[in-house]
C-alpha cells in the first residue's frame, strides 16, 4: 500500500480506493480550505487543511474498522466515508456554512449531490461502493454511521489532536489510540469499554478547553461574522452562484469578495487583519433570553436598530449571538456491567462541562474602531443588557 | 550560568546557589528516589526521579520569580526552597510517608531538621539564605510560600507535565508557561490573571485525569500498601532507625526488606512484580461511611478480622480505604474585575471534578492469588459491603 | 509585551516595533505564502507559512541578541531585519524566484525598494530604525548581518526545525537553543564556541537529510518547474506586471495562471495534482558536464530539441538541471583554542556531506504521462546520457 | 492482546509468550538496570531502563516480522529474542562488561546459560520455542539474527530514539517506522529498499552525534572507568561471585561496593557525584599509536607508572584509552538496482562519519581534584603526549 507521512499520525497507509478518491478534484480542493479557517489570525501556525485532516480521519477509521473486525464491504464504505466526509464544506468551512445553507438549503454533511455529480461518484462506483450508503454514513446514518459522525467519532478525535498540534495549545491531546482500542460492538452499535471512561471524558474536556482557548476565540469569531455578512451579500446579489460558491477555496472567496465593490472593504480587512473590534462582549447572565441564539433575519433587524441608535452605517454593526453549545460527546455510550449507558449519565464531569460552556458563552457586537463607543452604548440600549459589555 | 539539559524544560540555567545545593548528599540521593515510586510497575517508562523533578520545580520557580519581578533576597529564597522541596521524602515517596509519620511524627514537608543537620544548611548559610525561611517556604508558609506549596504551585505544574511525558499518558499537558505568565501579586499574594481561567482549570482537570489513569492505578496502590505494611514491620521491630529509614533510597529499602526474614517475601514480590491481587474493589456507594478513610489501627484490626473469617494468615490481607481526595487547586485565586476570587467559586468545572474524584474512589482489599475468593467473601461480611466487590 | 503562541517555539514575545511591523500589508501577505510552496503535494501537512516562520526567526534573533548582550540600536535593527527578512519573496517563494529575477533583475533578499515603498518603511522610521541598514542586514551585510543571513543564521535554524515539525520528518531537529547559547563575538564577528561543534554539524546534517527527503523531492521539483514555466509565460506575455507579480500570494498566482488560456492547463494540473511525470531522472555521473547547471535560455533550447526528437509539443517537455548545492554552513566559524576556524576545516563531516549532496543530485526531464517513453528516448539522445534515466 | 503504554512507541501489544517472559525474574531485574547507566549524572532525565528498552525492541521486532511476512515459528523466535536480548547485561550495562568478561569469560550477548538456568528457559519450552535458536539470534547468528543484532537492528533503532527522548538531545530521532517499512528479504537476508538510503544514513548520523554528546560524555566515561576499577577489585578479591555479580542491579552493585572497605570511597564518590576529574584529555593525533586501545594489564601497569612519577597513590590514577569505534551500520545492505550493496560503499557519508569518530576520540586520565596537576605532568611524560592534554 502507498503510505503518506502525516505530522500527527506518522505514516498513513492508503488502500487503493483511498488513492483513487484522493486523485479527484473535490478532494484536492480541500488542500486549499483551512481546517480552522480564520483561527490562523490568532494562532499563526494554524494553517493545517481539511485535506490532511481528512487523511487523519480516514486513518483512524481504518484502525477502528480493524479493531471492530468488520466485514469487507462495510469496512470499505466506512473508510471511504471517513475520507470524503468534508467535501461538502464551503470556503472557510463553518464560517460560511450558514450563508450557504440559507441560499442552498443544504447542510455540508449532505454530500449525496457531490458524489453524484463529480468524479467521486465514478470512483466509488468503480470500487463497487454504494454512493447513497456513503452519503448516509457521512450524515451519521446507517450501519456504524456514528463512527464517522456521532458523539465520539473519528472526525472529532482527529481534529482535537490535530488542532492542538498546530496551534501549540496543549489541551486537545486525547488518547485516541486507547479510545479506538476501547471500541466495542453491542447489538450492532458502537460503545466504549468501561475501563476507558477517563479516555472518553478526556475528549469532552479537550473540546471544552479548545472551545475556550481556540475555537471560540473572539478574533476568529469576529472574522467569521465578517465573512458571513460578506458571503451573504455576494450570494444575495447574485455575484456568485450558490453551488459554485460552495466549491470555492478560502482564498478564491477572498478574491471574489475583493472584486465586488460592496464587499471589497471586508475583503481587505480580512486579508490584512484589520478587523472590526468588540463593541460589546456580554456574558450569558447579562443578556435577556430573547436575544440569545438569534435567527438571521432577527439579527439583521437588530443590527440596523443598533446602527440607527448609534448614528452609524448599517454595515458598521455586526451582531453575533450564538446558540448554547450542545455537548454531543455526552451521548456517547459506555459499557457498564455489560450494559450501554450514556456517558452523560455515567460521568459526573458532564454537568460541570455544560456549565463551563455556559460560562464562556458571549454575545458579541463588532464594529470599526472609530465607532466602538457609540455602538456599545446603542447595544446596551437596544439589547437591554444588564451589565457593562465592554470586553 | 551552568545549564542542565532536561527532557521537559530543555535547558535549565543554574544560579551558583543552586549548583552548590545540587552537590550535597541529600540532593544527590533524590537521583535514586523515583518520582512515581511503584507506578513503573504499570507504566514501565515512569522511572523519572525526584532529582530531575526538583530541577524542573526550580526552573519554574525561577521563571515565576522573574515574572513577578521580586527583590533578590526573596527570589533567592524561593528558588532555593523550590530546589530542595523534596529532600524530606523517604524511599518510594508517598508510599512510605505514613509509616514514617507514625514513627517519626514528622511530615515530609517539614525539612528544618534536614537543613540543620546536613550540608544543605551549610550551603544556604554560605549564600546568606535563612534556613528557617526556606523550611517555612517548603511548608507553604511565609511570603509567597504558596508558590512552592500551594493550590497552584510550581511543584504541581512540573509533576503533571513530567509525569505525562514519562508515562506517555497525554492528560497532564497543562500550559505551565501561560500559567506562570498569568501570575500576579495582589497585596503580596499570588493570584492568576482573569484571562487565564482555562489554563488554571486545565491543571485541575489534568490532576483529576492523571489520578484516574496513573496516580491511583490499582497495581500501584497494591504495591504501595504492601510497602507500607513491610515498612511498618521493619520500623516497629527496630530493624531500621526511623531517621535512617527516611533517608534510604528506593532500592536500599528493598534491600533492607529483603534482608529481614519477616519482610523478605514482600520484598521478593515487589522486586519481581508478583503482587497481591484485588480481593475487593468497592465503589464509594457500596461502602458504609464508617469504613471510609480508616486510621491505621482500625485498618489493622479489620484486616485481622477479615483474615480470621477467611481462615487466612493475617499477613495475607491488606485493607486500603483511602480518604476522599480534596481538590487543592480549587482554592487558587483568580482575578475577576480586579478582585481575587477562589477558582472553585469561579469555575463551574470544580464541582464536576469533585464528583469525578468520588466516582473513581475505591476501597481495596488485597491478598495473594490463592486466597482471593475466601478473602472476598470475608470482606463483604466484615465491611458490610452493599454490592459485589469483585474488580 | 504581547505574546503569540507558536507551534515550534511556544510563546513568542513581541517588542512594540515587531507588533507595528506585523500590522503592515507586506507582513500580513506572508500568511498566504507557504514556507515550503509545493512540498505540501508530497507532505500534506506542510502548510506552514512564511508568516509563522518570520515570527520564529524574529524569536531566535531576540534570543541571540540577548545572548550576545548587544547595544539597543543594533539589537532593534537585527530583530526588525529578522522579522521582515522574507517580505521580498514572490508567490511560492523559491519556485518563482528565478522567473522574477529574469524580469525584475532583483533577488528576493534585496528588499530596500519594499521598505521604501510600503508601510514597512513608515513603521521603521517611526521607531528610529534605519531602512538601509535593515535592508543590508537582510542581505547579510553590515554589523552581524550574518546572524540573519549567513552560514548558520537564525533563518536556517528556524526553518529546519519548523519544516521537520510540519512534515513529520524527524531529520530537521537541531538543537537551536544550544547553538544560540554557543554564539560568541570575536572582533565583532559571530563565532560558535568550540564545545558546540556537534551542534553546528547537526545543522549541516539536518539540511543534507532534509534536502534528500523533503526539499528536493521530485514531486515538488516537478511542480516547481511547471510553476517556473507558467510564470515565465505570463511575465513574458505581459499578463502580469513583474512588480505586482512579485507581490501575489500563492493562490493569487494560481488564479492568474488559470485565467490566462496559455497557462490554464498548468494551473489546473497544479491545483488538482495532475503533474507531469519524470521522463528522465539522471545521476550526476551519467550526465555530461556541459548539461549540468544550465542557463534558462540553454534549457529552453534543449527542451525544444528534445520535444522535436520526441515528436511532442514543446510545452510537453520540461528540463530541470540544477546546480550543485553549495554547503553554506561549512563557512560558519568555530572557536578552536580561541581562534576562529571554518567549520569545514574543522569538521571531517563536511566533505562527506558534500559528497552526499552530489550523490542525491538528479537531472530531471518531466512530461505528461502519455509521452513519457518518447521523451525519455529523446532525452538520452539529446543529452548523451550514459545510463538509463528511468526513475 | 494485553497492551502496555510506552513513552516512545505509545501502545505495545504483547503476545502471550511475551507476557509470560516478562513475568520472569531475569526480565523484571531489568527494571533496575538503567539503559544509559551513569549518563544520568550528566543528563538527569536519563533514567530509562533496559526493561522499557526491551519492550521497545520487542515492539519493533513485531513490526519487522509483520513487514517481512515471516512464518509463525521464525516470528515467535525473533520476537522472543528481541524481548530477552539484554538479560545478559550486568549492573550498569556496558560499564561493567569488561570486568565481567575478564572474570566470567563470557560476553553479555551469550545468554544460553541464562536461558537454561532460569525461568526464561521454562517459559520458552512451554511455548515450543527452541532455547538455542533464541540464544543464537541474540548473538546475531542464525536466520535473521541480524534483525536483533546486526548493523541496522531493532535494538539500535529503539535505543537511539529512546535515549534522545529521555536525554532531551534531539539527535537520535531516526525514522524507524520508515526503516522497518524498507526492510526486504533477498535470499533470506535482510536488506533495505533503495529509496530509503537517507533513513539508513540517518541512523549512522544519529549514533555519531549521540556518541559525541551523550554516550561518550566525559563525566559518564569517568564514572564508568571508576566502576570498572571498583568492580575488578570486588571480583578479584572474591567479595562477589562472578555469576552473582553479573545478575546484580545497578544499586545492588553500589551497595556491594559501599560495604567493602577498599571500594567504599569509590561507591561514595559515585553515589554523591564526587567523581575524579580529567587530568588529561588527549586528542588522537597527540597520542602515540602504542598507547591507543590498551589491554587491561597494560593499562594497570601504565597507571602505576604514572602514579609513581606523580607521587600519587596508585588508586588515584585511572587511564582510559578506548579503541576506535567501528561503524557497524556501514555494513548494512541496501538494494541498488535489485542488488544488495554495503551502505558504506553506497553512501559518501560513511567516510565522513568515520573521520568524525576519530575526531571525537579522546584518551582520558582521571584523578582526584587535589592531584590533577601532578598526574597531568606525569601523564605527558609516561605516555609521551605530543600536545597539552588539559581538558
Amino acid at each position: 500500500m502507498t503510505t503518506i507521512k502525516d505530522s500527527v499520525h506518522d505514516y498513513i497507509e492508503l488502500h487503493p480506493t483511498a488513492e483513487a478518491l484522493l486523485d479527484t478534484e473535490p478532494m484536492q480542493r480541500l488542500r486549499y480550505v483551512r481546517q480552522l479557517s480564520t483561527v490562523q489570525l490568532v494562532y499563526p501556525a494554524a494553517n493545517h487543511t481539511r485535506f490532511e485532516h481528512s487523511l487523519g480521519v480516514y486513518h483512524l477509521a481504518s484502525r477502528a474498522v480493524d479493531q471492530l473486525d468488520l466485514e469487507d464491504a462495510l469496512a470499505d464504505r466506512l473508510r471511504a466515508a471517513a475520507l470524503v466526509h468534508d467535501v461538502g464544506h464551503g470556503p472557510f468551512g463553518h464560517q460560511t456554512e450558514r450563508a450557504i445553507e440559507r441560499h442552498l438549503g443544504r447542510h455540508h454533511d449532505e454530500i449525496g449531490w457531490l458524489l453524484a455529480e463529480t468524479e467521486l461518484g465514478t470512483v466509488l462506483e468503480e470500487q463497487g461502493i454504494d454512493l447513497d450508503a456513503v452519503a448516509a454514513t457521512v450524515d451519521g446514518r446507517g450501519p456504524l454511521g456514528e463512527l464517522v459522525s456521532g458523539p465520539l467519532d473519528v472526525d472529532r478525535m482527529d481534529y482535537l489532536v490535530r488542532d492542538a498540534h498546530h496551534t501549540g495549545v496543549p489541551y486537545g491531546t486525547i488518547d485516541h489510540a486507547r479510545l479506538i482500542r476501547a471500541f466495542r460492538l453491542v447489538d450492532g452499535e458502537l460503545v466504549i469499554a468501561d475501563d476507558s471512561v477517563a479516555s472518553a471524558e478526556s475528549a469532552l474536556i479537550a473540546r471544552t478547553l479548545m472551545n475556550a482557548t481556540v475555537y471560540r476565540h473572539h478574533v476568529s469569531r469576529i472574522a467569521g461574522a465578517m465573512l458571513d455578512r460578506a458571503s451573504e451579500r455576494v450570494l444575495a446579489d447574485g455575484v456568485a452562484d450558490p453551488d459554485a460558491f460552495a466549491r470555492l477555496t478560502d482564498e478564491e472567496l477572498l478574491g471574489v469578495l475583493a472584486d465586488y465593490e460592496p464587499t471589497a472593504e471586508f475583503a481587505s480587512r480580512l486579508r490584512n487583519r484589520r478587523l472590526y473590534k468588540r463593541a460589546a462582549w456580554a456574558r450569558r447572565e447579562d443578556v435577556p433570553e430573547t436575544f440569545v441564539d438569534l435567527s438571521y433575519d432577527r439579527t439583521r433587524a437588530l443590527e440596523r436598530e443598533i446602527a440607527d441608535v448609534a448614528g452609524a452605517d448599517p454595515s458598521a454593526v455586526i451582531l453575533d449571538s450564538p446558540g448554547t453549545s450542545s455537548s454531543p460527546e455526552s451521548r456517547a455510550r459506555i459499557l457498564v456491567d455489560g450494559e450501554p449507558q450514556r456517558l452523560g449519565d455515567r460521568s459526573p464531569l458532564v454537568a460541570g462541562l455544560d456549565a463551563c460552556a455556559r460560562e464562556i458563552w458571549r454575545l458579541g457586537v463588532y464594529a470599526p474602531p472609530d465607532v466602538l463607543e457609540s455602538v456599545r452604548e446603542a447595544t446596551v440600549d437596544v439589547l437591554e443588557l444588564a451589565g457593562d459589555p465592554a470586553p
